[in-house]
């Protein structure tokens, strides 16, 4: 902290971008606008390397493409920082209706799920129109059942509201003494694609598969269901809990001039489900963030800072990676300038958002300036940073929200859609354009953006 | 041919509808596109039956749901008539690229594809465009490897040009040495989906593994072979033949007034693949004949001739439910006042063109007026009534093309993801609503349309 203020106070006595920097910041967003290079690197990374789900084959392959990815791209540093976690595998899985219409279904196994016998379980239904009609209803309805959780999301901003069931429908249902659990997907789409994601087994409670089926079964389920009689469901699932696996956060820094220690932190995360090849969750937010850095690089345009990419490892089964840089850089929490993750899509960023100290605001309204021409917004001054840097926000670090539009996000993430062919290059340049002026402003900027425990006070929640 | 003829000529005298008629056409057409029961009919085939392709036990509950529904529905007479074919069943299918970037890939096996060895086989790939540029390769390229045709479909309009890889890719690759062949999905999604279709094996050329894979794998695996290292592909299919079967075309009837034993003829084909529950292929079809005709009995409207509802088996790998129904009716094509399938989706109806002697084209004009307020077209006096009915006016019969509107049906037919959700009502009324004013002009017609060898010989191809 001490370190950190320091060498950036000394600059407050003229806290605007000069006419220079200002026209520096345009020139990036103009011509990074235009540049297909995170096009490029996302085409890289899911043809070379494919599913890469935490603790997997491609988790591995993963970690090699970015670090030579990184050199290939010029960054002065690369390098790696190891993150631990439990580690899963999906099996086989199948699914049908036994009774009264037999009918396959398509599902996929929730992550952390465990497997069901290996004959596999049969059960009747019992529908709930979400987790907290689950949570109310009594023990005598669930007993012996598959629960059937049919929350269907509207929009991309209902992930909140929905996802709930995913996380916790399995122990819930176990209370009250329900055999498995199967989910409407939580997504938008109206395809075939049944949506994987993290699932949690609370202590103490009965294990239950878990399992998502497609929006298009769940319509034709619920339709099954209204006809009145008993839906007989047979569920057969290999998945498993495979020990322990160490993976890593991969690390790329372009060197800053005038104050290396300090820094401006984008990226995204490396890990992605096993179905799709992680496109768009989170191939984009890695790709944006390496463009953005190495965009500047390229051009020869020197920031003050340093710009730090990091590719977060096993985002999807719970932050590890995040939890792990954060304890890896507790004490360097000044250092950080500003941070902001890409973890919502393609783009375009729509929305800049920030939380920094108040005398840096007029510096923000200047980067925002630049930025406007893109179709971006202002936002509040209390940014969320992304998923695997919200623990950095709550330790203090400045932190800014770049929003990408999520419009076909929730439609694609954590099923086998998720690929190359959904990214359209003048949206994710867009995004690309808007990292590398955040960056280069962020770590050029005449002001500590306040990263410290102060910060930390003014954090809403 | 004396017979139906001779009945209906003696109408010549008056050969244009009477203003009644015309006011009764009217009112059938806004009334049917305001009601829901081709949707509902929809609803319950994809729901209580689901996928149901030839020779599966889908085939024989399709069969029972179509004598049960049309009885339910209040026809005169309901009937079925026994339609025999070779058997296929689909088993596991698995694919991955082993080198140079290990990732599964979803495939599916063609109908009708052999089995790969037990253990899977392996090879690498060779790319070309289309059927044509492999059919122009030397075997040297082609010996021991798996042949990958890469012809992308743009519009539904392409429908004719890409499928000949489909259905005869196997064969021309098996006389040039390869060991499998995998396509590029006959389909304009662009979805993880692959798209299964029937293919045939020449006889005395070597029987190897076909399979198709989705357009987002395509694309994949186009972007690997572009990098110009050898890319080997591992194959894993379980399908088999298993012998003969016999189904059924289910038949109701609405029966005439005053000429019984000339009819109009609608219909879908009531299998589907096995994939999904063919929804749009061809469930719409089935459902859009059946209610057309429901609504004209329903509504005691009653029609000089005879409308008869088929639901053809099997059209999807082989034609065999439109050729039996030839084979049974062959004497008494005269009988057919006019046929007309819909296999082409949910609707809207397009375009109305005929296939009708020169006497009855008036008519035909004062039909189209009724439907125009629909959106619907004039067309030609060479129509194609649909796949089950191609040999009927080849036969003779006179023909009425009703065209669908086929903006999504290339994006879902043969994959998991035609299901009943992709139905909308107004679509689907509309192409009802055209049915029924089509078929109760042409039963109330004061003239033969002209069905015969006569007519036969005005084809054009
Ligand atoms: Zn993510
Ligand atoms: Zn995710
Ligand atoms: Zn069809
Ligand atoms: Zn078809």
């Amino acid at each position: 902290m001490a370190f950190a203020a320091a060498a950036s106070d000394k600059t407050t006595t003229a806290s605007v971008f000069t006419e220079k920097e200002m026209q520096t910041a345009a020139w990036i967003r103009d011509a990074a606008r235009s540049d297909n290079l995170s096009y490029k690197i996302l085409e890289s990374l899911t043809t070379e390397v494919g599913p890469r789900m935490a603790g997997s084959p491609g988790d591995a392959r993963a970690v090699a493409w970015a670090e030579a990815k990184f050199r290939e791209l010029g960054f002065d540093k690369v390098w790696k920082e190891p993150v631990s976690f439990p580690s899963w595998k999906r099996g086989h899985e199948k699914a049908e209706i036994v009774a009264p219409f037999p009918q396959p279904l398509l599902i996929t196994a929730l992550g952390n799920s465990v497997a069901t016998p290996a004959e596999g379980l049969t059960a009747d239904l019992v529908e709930f129109a979400s987790l907290k009609e689950l949570s109310l209803a009594p023990a005598d309805k669930v007993r012996g059942k598959i629960v059937f959780i049919n929350h269907k999301m509207q929009s991309s901003n209902d992930y909140g509201l929905v996802v709930p069931g995913r996380s916790a429908g399995a122990s819930e249902a176990a209370r009250k003494g329900a055999v498995a659990i199967v989910i409407r997907s939580v997504g938008t789409d109206s395809h075939r694609f049944p949506h994987t994601g993290v699932m949690r087994y609370e202590d103490g409670v009965a294990q239950i598969p878990a399992a998502a089926m497609s929006n298009s079964d769940a319509d034709m389920v619920a339709r099954m269901i209204k006809r009145g009689k008993p839906v007989s469901l047979k569920l057969d699932i290999g998945a498993a809990a495979t020990g322990s696996y160490t993976s890593y956060n991969v690390i790329g820094e372009i060197t800053g001039s005038e104050l290396p220690n300090e820094y401006v932190l984008i990226g995204g995360h490396l890990d992605s489900w096993d179905l799709g090849t992680g496109a768009i969750d989170d191939g984009a937010g890695c790709a944006i963030s390496m463009a953005a850095a190495e965009f500047i690089k390229r051009n020869g345009i020197k920031p003050k800072r340093s710009i730090r990419v990091v590719l977060f490892a096993n985002e999807e089964q719970g932050l590890f990676g995040g939890k792990a840089y954060l304890a890896a850089h507790q004490a360097q929490i000044p250092q950080i300038q500003a941070a902001a993750e890409a973890d919502l899509g393609q783009g375009p960023v729509t929305k800049m958002s920030s939380f920094v100290r108040t005398e840096a605001l007029p510096l923000v309204k200047q980067m925002h300036t630049v930025l406007a021409p893109l179709g971006i917004e202002p936002g509040d001054n209390n940014a969320f940073p992304g998923p695997d840097m919200g623990d950095l926000r709550v330790a203090g670090a400045a932190s800014f929200g770049l929003s990408l539009k999520a419009d076909d996000y929730f439609d694609l993430h954590h099923t086998p859609d998720d690929t190359f062919d959904k990214i359209e290059p003048a949206r994710i340049n867009q995004a690309a354009a808007t990292y590398a002026v955040f960056a280069w402003m962020a770590a050029q900027a005449p002001l500590h953006f306040g990263s410290g425990p102060e910060l930390a006070k003014t954090m809403k929640k």
